[in-house]
């Protein structure tokens, strides 16, 4: 039996995704076995690989996108890069569509390079919820493990996805996707929507109305799961506890204490898709861009978890 | 001229509030001279202070409630117990807003104990609420600090409070309550409502149509104001600074990120009504009442909080 392939895009060339996905490349043992295809040009990858001192580990392949070059410039934003990185994470994710790799981990880019390239999309998360529209994201951390029920919607339109068929459906998508990227036994920790949870109804209904019903179907279909809990609770009582699930009901709800428990060491994975994306939860940090000081910790861990989704247990 | 007088209530006599107000009392040096009032029965505080084996500090003196005695319960909500905090709570506003004493620092309450009791409000916040219903709630800590638009309100309703006028009265009643507790410059960072802050319009128009107006109206006005800044990005910028006070639009908003990073370490004002209130960010931690194992860091915190409300810069 052939090992399953994984994708991986490097990001953009102008910020530190090159680096990270070399380091984690090269790094003895990081990543289990499996087939990678970068998609990207061989030769840039070896350049990089070489320039830092580097080895490459696993067993490799090259698929570079047609189309567009790297402009060679680092550290700031630039057309040229936005383009070549957007088609490469575009030919990863066809090639995922079709089957040809089972998963796709992705390198930091940048929204204004994408923009000055004139790309529709303003990220990797918007491309993915124009074909999936039940994409579900995730953010994993060693202190703090959030879904979000929704994401990129004004506030006012991410309450009124709060009901209780779509939060079940949502539930059985999350259940699903996190079996395939986890082999630890997990339990889902469901947020209230209202301050304290609603206080029995004195501060909103939502919670009796809405969630409450969601999470005891849930529960009586075998869903490890509890709740609604008070937010301001939540999220407290989860720290520390990574196995734990928090289920934010909209995006600052999640993000607000996920960024600052887990600020740029965490990853992100897309489930709810037929194939898992993970990708660093830091961006493309041009700042350091070049200097050999990047971190490839949160880069390893997305690779692990992409290739657990193809893999089983590691 | 005499020396301005400052309220302190025990709150519920079953939890530690009696032990860390006999604390704070007791430190040396921990508290501003004032003269200190206490909500109390005096041989009620003085047998607490004996226990500990502490010499009570500062001028005291003792105004006990009528009407009800602590049932010497320790550990457990109590309704005897809820009668009694609420009666010293009660009769300490009252000398406030006769302007007896000029500012109140309240030890923690039990909500149950009151609900046995029968007393119609939740907490002190309700309580204050309801003859005060502009009272700001503000939270303070050596990692953060946070300004409510709103608190006790149901998302959906919370929502509808994000209005420019309404945020500019707020600001501006934020401003002179900051200027009235605190002698350091501070700056105010106001959060957006939607996710990354509406992206211009995208995800949202409160932050156009209605925050960035009223945070301009402010600036022009001549308060430090910057804003609105991405809700998952400003309180992990603020985070370490806690001379900037961030504003968060709704309950969850400021409260997820207050208790993260500075769980029951931080003191709770209630700025906004003619005498500043300030309480510890803890409840009455029934579980380790009587144990003499009550850190009064906080409960020290909101005392001097509240001193320096009446007596200026420390």
């Amino acid at each position: 039996m052939s090992r399953p392939r994984i994708g991986i895009t490097l990001g953009d060339p102008g910020g530190v995704g090159p680096e990270i996905v070399a380091k984690a490349l090269a790094a003895p043992g990081a990543l289990p076995g499996a087939d990678y295809v970068l998609f990207a040009e061989e030769g840039d990858v070896r350049r990089e690989a070489s320039r830092l001192g580097l080895t490459l580990g696993p067993p490799l392949s090259f698929r570079a996108p047609q189309g567009a070059r790297p402009s060679g410039r680092r550290g700031a934003p630039d057309k040229d890069n936005g383009l070549a990185s957007f088609l490469a994470f575009e030919a990863a994710v066809a090639a995922a569509r079709a089957g040809e790799i089972r998963a796709l981990a992705t390198g930091p880019v940048s929204k204004t390079s994408w923009a000055l390239a004139g790309v529709p999309w303003r990220g990797h998360t918007e491309y993915l919820a124009a074909s999936y529209p039940d994409a579900i994201m995730t953010f994993w951390s060693e202190s703090l493990t959030v879904a979000l029920l929704s994401h990129h919607l004004p506030l006012r339109e991410a309450l009124a996805r709060v009901t209780r068929p779509g939060l079940l459906r949502f539930l059985g998508a999350l259940r699903r996707g996190v079996a395939a990227v986890s082999d630890v036994p997990r339990e889902f920790l469901v947020a209230g929507l209202n301050p304290h949870a609603g206080e029995d109804g004195i501060l909103g209904r939502e919670e009796a109305d809405e969630i409450a019903p969601a999470i005891r179907d849930a529960r009586a279909a075998g869903m490890p799961i509890a709740g609604p809990f008070p937010p301001d609770v939540v999220f407290r009582s989860a720290l520390g506890h990574p196995e734990k699930i928090v289920v934010a009901l909209y995006h600052d709800q999640g993000l607000i204490p996920f960024k600052l428990a887990a600020f740029a060491t965490g990853v992100n994975a897309t489930l709810g898709m037929p194939f898992v994306r993970t990708s660093p939860d830091h961006g493309t940090a041009f700042d350091i861009a070049g200097d050999d000081r990047a971190d490839p910790g949160s880069m390893i861990e997305a690779i692990r978890m992409a290739a657990r989704s193809a893999l089983g247990p590691l």
